[in-house]
C-alpha cells in the first residue's frame, strides 16, 4: 500500500471581496480536487496549532510528523540542504542575501538591485577562500542558491546556531552586528567567526571587479552579506526509518526540498520545477506517477499558490488552483487505479487579501479504500469543515497516512 | 447524578467489501444503538492519538482518563488483576502461555496442544511450590486462568518490569533467554528469578504425570511456560478518589477486568459473562441496571465485536452489533427514566477486513439530560463524525462525563 501527499503552499485562504464573498477555492472550477474530496474524507487541519500562522519550515516539519515546537532547528540548515550542501552534523546555516551598502555603512538595498543568478554566482565564487583566523577550526562553506540569495555554512567543532541575524530586514539602516544568543563559548565562538568572514567578504566583494563595473553601469553594488536563519541539521530520526517506508520528495522551492531532505526524503529532480507559477507541474506530476513505483510515499510540493497569495492577488489564485486541479488529473487518476492513497492540503493560509501567513486552518481530503467517505462533495476551508475528519493537528497527518498503510506499532497490548 | 460507559471492543471499522462499501455499524439494524445517537450528541474519538493503533490495555486506560503514555506500565499486572490475584506494589505479574518444546528445546506449539482448563489448572497446581534460591526475597505465585494460560507474579523487594519476553510468539524456535531491559539491579534480579523459576518449572512440567499420560495418548504435552508482558500497578489515583464517586465494572474479558481493577472499579462478576460471542450479555446488562442503584459510574465491556473483528467476519460483526443493540435496550430504558448519561464507544478499530487494531478514531455517542443534541441520526462511523461533540480525544472521555455528573472541580476563580 502507498500513499501520495501533495501540499500546495499557502492553498488556504479567507473569503475575499474580489472574489464576491467566496475563497479562492470555493470560487474555483477544480474537477479533480472536487473529486478527492468528494471520493475521500475531508476535514480542516491546524498544522501548528489553531490560530498560530505557520513558517513554511515549520509546517512542513509539522506535515511529515515531527513537532517543530521540538526539534525545528533554524532555517539555514533547509536551505543548505535545498541547494544541494551536503550539511553534516555540528554545521551551521546560513541564509544570505547579497546586498548593497553606502559608504556610510547603510543598507540601500537588501537584494543588491536585484542583481542577476550569472553575476552573483561569480561573487559567490571569489568567498570561497575565505579562511577565519580569529577561531580555530572553522572553515567556510558559501553556495550561490538563485538571483541574489545564498547559503552560508560554518563547519567545526564547537559551533552553535544560538547567533543573531545580519539581515534586519530593512534598509536605511546599518547591518546588525551578529551577536550571541546565550551564553555558551560555542555561541561566542561562531558569532566571532561570522563577524571575520563578513569582513573578509566585504573586502572582497567591495573590490570585485564586476562589482566595480555594475557601479559604472549605474547598478548597485553586491557589496554586502546578509545572513540570517542560523541553523542546524534537526535531531529526527528519518521518516525512512520511522514508519519502515521508501519516501521521495518532487519540489521546485529549495526550502521544501532542504525540509524533505532534512527528514529523509530522496529527492527526485525534475527540470523546470522552480518553485514559481511558470514551474514545470506537469513534469512533477509525471515524476510522481513513476514514484509510486519504487517509493511507499510520494511528497509533491507546488509552491504556485502562495507565491500569488503573497502577491495579493485572488483573481490568479483561483486561475493557479484551477490549473492545479487539471494538471493533477493523471496522478489521481493513477493512485485510483492502484487503489493507493492521496492526500491533498496546505502548509498553512495565505489570504490573498492580507498577502502574508495566518493561522487559520487549511482544508484537507484524503482518498483511498479504507478512508471513511462522507458527503462532502467540494474541496474548500468550508465544505470541508463538515468531514468525516472534522479538525485535525498538522502533526497528526503522517500517522493517520502511515495507519492506513499498516505501518503504526500497536501502543499497547 | 450517574453514567454509564459502555465499550464495545473493536467497534469502528471499516468500509467493507462484504457490506457493500459500509461499515459493520452502517450495515446493522441497531435500533438502539441508534436511538442512543438522536437523543445524544455524537463524535468521534482518537482513543490515542490520531492514527495511533491502541492495545486493548491502554486504550481502557486512555478511557477511564489515565495518559497511557505516562502510566502504562505493561500488560501483565491487568491480566493477574482479571484473574483475582491480590496485586501489590512492587510484584511483577507475566501472562504465560503452557506450551510444548520438542527434545532440542525448539517450541512446537505455543499453546500446548490447546490443553483444557482442567488439565493446566492441575498443572499449575504442582508449579506453586517452587521456590526461588538464586535470587532473595523472592516468592513466586503462579494462577491458572483459562485454557493454555496463565499469570506469574514475581513478589518481593526489588523488582522491575524490565525484563524481556519468554514468548518469540512463534513456533519453530527456541523460546527466549529473559534479559534485564535496562542496566538496574532491580531487572537483573528479576531476569535471574524468571530463569530459575523457568527452569525448575521445566522440569516439574516434563515429569509431570498428567504430561506422561498426554504424551502415551499421543498428544502434546504442556511441559514449558511462556511468559511475557511484564507489568506492574500502575502508579496512579484511584478513578473513584479522582472525581469522588463509586464506580463499578461488568466485563468478561479477564484483561478488561485487570484494567478496571487496577484503577479503581469494583467488580461485578456475572455469571456466564465469558468475553466471547457466547457471554451472557442479557445477565451483564442486569447487573449494569442493578450496580446504578449503589454506584455512580458504571462500566460495562463487551468484547464480542471484537472477536469477530478478529475472525475477518463483517457478516457475523453486524449480527453481533444488532444483538449488543437488542440487549442493550431496558439498560436505556432504565437511564432514560432516571435521567442518567450513558456513553457507548469502542477501545478501538478492528477493521474485520484487516483482523487487527487499527488507528482509525471510533464512533461516540452520550445521551443524558444535559447533552447538546444534535441532528446525528445513526450511530456509525460517519454519521457520528458530523456530530455536536466533533473529534476528541480518549483521555478526554471521563472528564466529559465527569462534568455532566458535576464532579469536576473549577480550575482557577
Amino acid at each position: 500500500m502507498k500513499a501520495v501527499l501533495i501540499v500546495c503552499d499557502g492553498l488556504g485562504d479567507r473569503p475575499t471581496r474580489a472574489l464576491r464573498g467566496l475563497t479562492p477555492l470555493q470560487a474555483a472550477r477544480a474537477d479533480t480536487l472536487n473529486r478527492i474530496a468528494s471520493e475521500g474524507e475531508c476535514g480542516i487541519m491546524d498544522v501548528i496549532a489553531p490560530g498560530q500562522p505557520p513558517g513554511s519550515d515549520t509546517a512542513h516539519l509539522a506535515l511529515f510528523g515531527y513537532d517543530p515546537y521540538a526539534c525545528y532547528p533554524g532555517r539555514g540548515a533547509f536551505e543548505a540542504l535545498g541547494v544541494g550542501v551536503e550539511l553534516q552534523p555540528g554545521d551551521v546555516a546560513f541564509r544570505c542575501n547579497f546586498g548593497t551598502v553606502n559608504d556610510d555603512g547603510i543598507v540601500i538595498d537588501r537584494r543588491a538591485g536585484r542583481i542577476s543568478s550569472e553575476e552573483a554566482r561569480q561573487l559567490a565564487e571569489a568567498l570561497k577562500d575565505i579562511r577565519i583566523e580569529s577561531v580555530s577550526g572553522v572553515q567556510v562553506i558559501f553556495h550561490h542558491s538563485s538571483e541574489h540569495r545564498g547559503v552560508l555554512v560554518l563547519r567545526g567543532e564547537g559551533l552553535s546556531r544560538c547567533v543573531s541575524d545580519v539581515d534586519t530586514h530593512k534598509a536605511g539602516v546599518k547591518p546588525a552586528v551578529p551577536q550571541p544568543l546565550d551564553d555558551s563559548p560555542e555561541a561566542e565562538r561562531t558569532a566571532k567567526a561570522l563577524r571575520e568572514f563578513l569582513e573578509k567578504a566585504g573586502k572582497i566583494l567591495a573590490e570585485h571587479p564586476l562589482n566595480l563595473e555594475r557601479v559604472k553601469r549605474g547598478l548597485l553594488p553586491a557589496n554586502i552579506l546578509l545572513p540570517r536563519g542560523a541553523g542546524t541539521l534537526p535531531k529526527i530520526e528519518p521518516i525512512t526509518r520511522i514508519w519502515g517506508i521508501r519516501a521521495a520528495a518532487i519540489a521546485g522551492g529549495g526550502l521544501y526540498k532542504g525540509v524533505a531532505r532534512a527528514v529523509g526524503f530522496d529527492l527526485i529532480q525534475v527540470p523546470g520545477a522552480n518553485g514559481t507559477v511558470n514551474t514545470n507541474l506537469r513534469g512533477k506530476v509525471e515524476a510522481a506517477i513513476r514514484a509510486l513505483d519504487s517509493y511507499d510515499l510520494v511528497f509533491l510540493h507546488v509552491k504556485a499558490t502562495d507565491n500569488v497569495s503573497h502577491d495579493k492577488n485572488p483573481v490568479k489564485k483561483v486561475e493557479v488552483i484551477e490549473w492545479i486541479s487539471r494538471e493533477l488529473t493523471p496522478l489521481v487518476e493513477k493512485v485510483t487505479s492502484e487503489e493507493y492513497y492521496l492526500a491533498i492540503t496546505g502548509d498553512h493560509t495565505t489570504p490573498s487579501e492580507v498577502g502574508e501567513h495566518r493561522g487559520d486552518p487549511v482544508p484537507i481530503a484524503i482518498m483511498g479504500p479504507d478512508v471513511r467517505r462522507d458527503d462532502v462533495k467540494r474541496f474548500d476551508e468550508i465544505s470541508c469543515a463538515r468531514g468525516s475528519l472534522c479538525r485535525i493537528r498538522g502533526t497528526d497527518l503522517m500517522r493517520i497516512l502511515m495507519n492506513y498503510l499498516g505501518r503504526v506499532p500497536l501502543f499497547g497490548e
